[in-house]
């Protein structure tokens, strides 16, 4: 006998009259006058359910069936027929039901199944899977990725693992987190009474990456077409829904590439994903259209036709400047564009992604490439209407001497940068990369706005969980 | 004008004849008497040099040509022509070479092209990636990670993000690298003169995470079957060559699967990506076989069509208690096999793979399940010939009162684990996973021995450069 997923039912795979195996989870069940029991089984593998039609013939019925609560594990062999009620194709048949797990206590299920509340659910990350809401997050999670790694292996890109533990720091400050095996009872010190950290594990201060760029680089200046996808951490203590403390990064890195290149790989990856979702998880974007957000299909169907709008910063802010919108922080040349400004461009004026180019140096990192007139570097952003900065790139300063001229102008260690430099004394090329915030990227595409739904086990300040 | 990568031109799809634009890194270069310059330029596509044919009669031929040296960048435009040359199909005939990067002090480039020691290589992580070698395992490592998750993806797995921070200990024990923002020099302490973990970034005493399985396992009993692929860490202070700080690793884990199902999803899993390194990456095997281990094809090739032997632990100590070998430690039921027992079933008794099953309950942990005879658990180990434990893995303790014996027998606090026993309170079913050591894995496939040589940038004790 055959065991199938549901999903090989929805998809047609399996035909009528066949004999099955069905392994899962009660979602729901109500049991008729008439002695027949209705059992909506969940299996993970796509967002519906398959309905089993329990008889009171079954040997078991009264002293098991008729105790099933929702979240018992079942094993159902039976038949699969075309059902005759609305809304669903299929129904099974059973005729041997095995409950494999009992729920303990029923009425303090944490997620039983009457409706909760995020926050609720939030609390019980181990069982939160359970819902039709991290279901669907979860396989869109998978797609995504998958077509991300698809996508560039396609582009002749080569992935490439960057370290989670470094001894330098990316964007030349910000918050990081310390890794250390010193026992913080017996912490060695010199002899001016510091910290001795050649006693720690690396011989050396460590923390966790807050990028794996700087790496990727050096990849790129051998592979000419790298990215990583990995985790990367930020200690930075803003406890709103759209900071992690632990995120993944996709960061894509070409040599010989250009800041418009560049960007057109970015928009064309978008374009490509997008596409992979609505292809793949259609039914799960239905979902996110019935209970999160009915926009969630429509936008991202309408970038498969429309080019990004792309503006200069400067124009940017312009824009800003001229509109008759009041915001907080004040708007001039040389700003950094702040969350209400970015809302206003992408979801007032533009109504549509936005690429944003060329922003002033001093609010940019010392590794972007100094453009002609001297003030603006070769950067760039993607901003999505209710998400806001979902990728951030630029080129990379190629030329040694200029590197070096932006690390002194920030007071940066050339000696901490030094394979970095190493870089452009070598055979240096123009190159270019990006980085998407992977959960951002969910939180756009699913319509859920708070990204510590769109991680299993979110990492936040105060909350390690699980 | 086309800009094309090499691999496109080793794959026959640039038509002879072409005008095509080459960028990429020299790696040879010889000029011969009469006034030609042989250029083999690398863009790390594949294991293949390009043959640019540099004549005289280039404008920059004397003043550049002729002092390039190893290492430099260029922009090549010229028309591809069949090579007459033996061993090589194709070359390019320059009529336009643009030197974008020189090498500053040509003498003194790190990795010029004499011959260096992997020792020596290791120094400049930032650069070997630059050689055949590390080129060639970056492209198998790519091939590999990809072949994993296509072919998790196609079984209908789900890729699950599990936590890196973590306030939990999978394994029980073992040596954990602290995560914290506190400062050293203001420690806060409680009444007792503890470090108060209360006042840190997670309000918790938090480390880097040893497995995701414990999570991976929240996850299977909701959605069926999910796997990690990240990283995990460990602070063993083991400098040698099989160990690495911090590693990558493929964990799935299947719901309602028995031990003996879960091993052949283990074994399918090695087949499908040892079939893909080898269509995919069949000049960087060759690579390897000329210059690293001549059996590294022959042996992946072999898998391709034999089961992997399997046997039940205490025939592996009788088969170890009756050979002929004098082993360092003394073999009897009950000892965790070491290095030497797995070689000499591996090399010298099976000559394959090894798959070993139901071990000693005292010398696993705590999640795996009990056998009948009370003794043993459902746990197995795939050995490699010459690279050991490649994949471990078991059927988890899906039974409550059965993992809290365990818990208790081993003086594990069951509060720790409350979330853990949740999943068995609740809709509990039969379920297994495994960990794949993906550097192993690299290590095995390409026979480059050192761990240290197959990741980007090792983490290792007293070692984390770059």
């Amino acid at each position: 006998m055959k065991i199938v997923s549901i999903i090989n039912i929805v998809k047609n795979t399996i035909t009528i009259g066949s004999n099955i195996i069905i392994q899962g989870w009660v979602r729901t069940i109500r049991t008729s006058k008439t002695g027949i029991s209705f059992i909506g089984i969940y299996d993970g593998s796509c967002n519906s359910l398959l309905q089993i039609i329990a008889y009171d013939k079954l040997s078991n019925y009264k002293n098991e069936i008729l105790r099933i609560t929702s979240g018992c594990s079942l094993v159902v062999t039976g038949v699969l027929k075309k059902s005759p009620g609305i809304g669903q194709y299929f129904e099974l048949e059973a005729y041997k039901i095995k409950v494999i797990g009992w729920i303990k206590n029923p009425d303090s299920y944490p997620i039983s199944a009457k409706y909760h509340t995020l926050e609720h659910l939030r609390e019980f990350a181990h069982l939160r899977p359970r819902t039709s809401l991290i279901g669907a997050i979860t396989r869109v999670r998978h797609t995504l990725a998958q077509a991300i790694h698809r996508f560039l292996s396609e582009q002749g890109f080569f992935w490439v693992t960057t370290p989670i533990i470094t001894t330098s720091d990316t964007e030349g400050a910000g918050e990081m987190f310390r890794v250390s095996t010193l026992d913080y009872n017996k912490l060695p010190r010199n002899n001016i009474g510091e910290v001795d950290f050649t006693k720690d594990f690396f011989g050396n201060e460590s923390f966790l990456t807050v990028s794996g760029q700087l790496n990727c680089e050096a990849y790129a200046l051998a592979m000419s077409k790298v990215y990583t996808f990995g985790p990367v951490f930020r200690a930075e203590k803003s406890n709103t829904s759209r900071h992690l403390a632990e995120f993944w990064m996709v960061e894509p890195e070409v040599a010989f590439a250009s800041l418009n290149e560049i960007i057109i790989i970015a928009e064309k990856m978008l374009k490509y994903i997008f596409n992979a979702v609505l292809v793949e998880r259609y039914d799960d974007m239905l979902f996110f259209v019935r209970n999160i957000d009915k926009k969630v299909i429509v936008r991202i169907e309408s970038f498969k036709n429309f080019n990004f709008t792309q503006i200069e910063y400067h124009n940017a802010i312009e824009i800003l400047n001229t509109c008759n919108k009041k915001f907080e922080k004040q708007v001039f040349w040389g700003i950094d564009l702040s969350s209400e400004h970015e809302r206003y461009l992408t979801e007032n004026y533009f109504n549509s992604p936005v690429i944003i180019k060329n922003y002033p140096k001093d609010i940019k990192a010392f590794y972007m490439r100094l453009n002609e007139d001297n003030k603006t570097v070769a950067a760039f952003d993607i901003l999505m209407p209710g998400v806001g900065e979902i990728i951030g790139g630029s080129q990379r300063e190629e030329r040694c001497d200029m590197l070096d001229n932006r690390l002194d102008e920030m007071s940066i260690k050339k000696e901490n940068y030094q394979w970095y430099r190493d870089l452009r004394c070598y055979g240096t090329v123009p190159h270019s990369g990006f980085g998407l915030g992977f959960d951002r990227l969910i939180s756009y595409v699913t319509g859920v706005s708070n990204l510590r739904e769109v991680v299993p086990f979110p990492r936040t300040q105060r909350s390690a969980l699980f």
